[in-house]
């Protein structure tokens, strides 16, 4: 149902500390924490002994401790300690997940922990490298992930959903290019001498029309990222110079908590102006507002499925992005069921 | 289940303006609106294209606009508009339902459209006539719609969960007389020479002994209505001398919302000192708390059916009006499946 | 699944006056009342009219009226009236549960009337017996009752769980000695020399190490009697001198509420220095805040294990008490099963 062999992201790198962190990730419950050195760790949150969440313990010397009868494991998932007695249980063990932290995001491998590659982690360099100025959220959002990843991917929605910030009938009258590649998705819209939507006039100064750029790579299973922007009408952005522009990037990732909720990650960032105070608090405050209005349409479109049913609904041509996005995701959830069950004949 | 092919009480007309307004009917989810013209309209309440509550979007020029992607829809259900697209795919549509807004209602008639006919709109006059003063509520009640039904016919109930206001033991020592006709029910219950109930003692400034009576019709599936008053004793109200004495009426709807919950609209009329405020003071709030009364009795029967069972249980005479009305909702609803199965075959 | 032929507190003393209180005991609303004569009574809490809670209703010269019709019911479960008609239906009635008040609680028997002995009712003496002063609580917990008897028959969680108030590694070192007995549980466990943990410190003032002992008996299905104490090291009393030391008593009862939540009664009483109110107020706060704790965690246990199913656990040594209590419960209600199976056939 997930795919599995695939880089989550689990936590914002700020949530975690010493103390414990509890998260449920596709479907299943973890815990999050520092070792002595500052490393994250990861460990089913479920003590193999009563069963009660790790979360509830305290790290001790590096290794997370349960709260109930202190049975203690090391970030491997092996149990190092039980009070009162010398041998330790050879099953007594908790299942551990590899991690990585990069761009201020603890990454999370659900599958297979052999195929755990840190270099397939996506690149969201504008997350943490200097020149760049970053906001994020996190979000617990009551819908299944794959319907927070469409209203990322289907952009015909920002007039009607967001119409005081980001935005304008342009993104509904200029179909985007689309391009597959075996494991990406990606769309180019270029909208030219429009209107500037409020957030990015503000932003940008821009008085009179623009060149609006729209570029997104969807990742599977779960990331969307954009390069966005906007320059003076003419001044030839679409064609490299964005020296008359701003240009943005902007990431969101869906992890599935449980099949009706996930995790909203986002992140919002420029690269221009990082110390125009007055700049920040606008695209901050407007870009909580946008991803919050989406937030409100994703849940009210899952209470409105749950209700009445999945069926009886039609596609229109906007539908065309997402629709090959779902896809994508299926084919590799598919083409990792199919590997699996190789493996198991094999 | 329900009876299909009649009228229903969907929303006080003043609940419903320019704005849509969501409510769940007989498990349905259907949004209300009004056009440009003011004229009421009923469309199922899940745009066809991604499942979005259509009541979380607007009425422009009359005709309701999606939130999510701005699919507009007119009020026989038809979509009119796709952005972004010239072509209106063929099946692009939702479910319309008649509605006939009278007696300060709005009715919504859930079956075949075509037997939709106004005229079967039941007549609650006081609630609009010149005349007469009516004071009215909207409650969402916890219980099966004919818990709430069974509760306004069996009036021995009175002196037990009305004590403060209409409730005395002239009502379970006086048995009504019943008259059954086809597609009605109606009970008279007078009660002569008896000390008045407070509400009406206080409402009509008697001090000594009264006749009263309570007198009802109910009409299936879930009204209730009710010619009550009460006179002096020995005034011969009850050979149609109403002089001394004061009429009241009242109407009771219960709409149902789900299997487990259901609406209730209640108004409450009368026809005498109109324009002394203490009077209609004192009877609003003392109508507001005898029926809200009734629902804290049907919401614990509720749970309390539900967590034991509906088996067990015995029938005393007094139940022999409500019983009666169910057996003639029951007919009523397998007349109809026996009816739609005659289509079905033919 | 429950054992039936047993004694299950229902409620304390004082929690049950004139007016009816409701309360659900093993899966079964129970409505408990005091008649005219101050005795306890429990019936089923629901009308065998309209179903009802009886809870909602109100005692008329000792005997229980419905709030909906005043159907009225004695404490034998009969019904002695119902309003409007002279004939009792002869299957009016509602089950009625033997109780017995003693010990501040009022203990109700949920199996075979017959067999309900005020004679088995567990010694708990110290909840009111003169030259004692008891203090006690009620929770309402959501978890398996079971999942509460076990963690106070498993003592060595202390440490972790209870740090501030009882709990000392000398738990965890020590383990009990276990009597066995056909229809109990015996557990003791003697401390020697070992620093005392806060809370008795404070409560005997002992400024040096203390002998401490820790005496437990489970009397099933969901009682654990404690005495337990602190006395100068090597002051003799574990020979039985308790002179020199302080003697406290503790009871904790599990009453099943439902599958997945139970009524938890615990007393804290002790026989020295009574009137000493500092004492008081830091026993009944350090013991309020250590069961409390216990709740803590059994609930967190619960929501793991309801989530996360009850497999794939290991045991430890210090679990052989509460897997010996567990096996004894088990047996009897195997037993108790087997005894009705035997009479259902012969």
């Amino acid at each position: 149902m997930y795919l599995k062999n695939a880089w989550y992201i689990a936590a914002w790198g700020h949530e975690v500390g010493t103390a414990p962190f509890a998260r449920t990730l596709l479907d299943e419950p973890v815990v999050l924490y520092r070792d002595g050195d500052g490393r994250a760790a990861a460990l089913a949150d479920r003590c193999c002994h009563r069963g009660l969440p790790l979360s509830l313990g305290r790290v001790v010397d590096g290794a997370l401790e349960c709260g109930y009868h202190g049975l203690t494991f090391a970030a491997d998932g092996r149990c190092i300690r039980v009070p009162g007695q010398r041998q330790i249980p050879p099953d007594a063990a908790v299942r551990s997940y590899p991690v990585v932290e990069r761009h201020r995001w603890i990454w999370l491998w659900p599958g297979d922990p052999a195929l755990a590659d840190p270099g397939l982690v996506p690149d969201c360099f504008w997350n943490d490298r200097p020149g760049w100025r970053m906001y994020g959220e996190h979000h617990r959002v009551a819908c299944h992930y794959q319907a927070l990843i469409d209203i990322q991917l289907d952009n015909t929605h920002a007039p009607y959903v967001h119409p005081a910030t980001i935005g304008s009938s342009a993104l509904t009258s200029t179909p985007p290019r689309i391009e597959r590649a075996p494991r990406s998705l990606s769309a180019t819209r270029w909208m030219m001498n429009v209107e500037p939507p409020p957030t990015f006039a503000k932003a940008g100064g821009f008085t009179g029309n623009v060149d609006r750029w729209l570029l997104w790579t969807y990742l599977p299973p779960a990331l969307g990222i954009f390069d966005i922007g906007v320059a003076e009408a003419g001044s030839g952005a679409e064609r490299g110079d964005r020296s008359k522009g701003i240009t943005m990037r902007t990431a969101h990732f869906a992890t599935p908590e449980t099949a009706t909720t996930c995790h909203y990650f986002w992140s919002f960032a420029r690269n221009y102006r990082l110390d125009d105070a007055a700049i920040s608090e606008r695209l901050d405050a407007d870009m909580s507002r946008t991803f919050g209005e989406d937030v409100t349409m994703v849940e009210a479109q899952q209470r409105s499925l749950a209700r009445s049913g999945d069926g009886g609904r039609i596609d229109v041509a906007a539908d065309s992005p997402t629709l090959q996005a779902r896809a994508l995701l299926a084919r590799l959830i598919e083409e990792e069921a199919a590997g699996a069950g190789r493996r198991a004949v094999a």
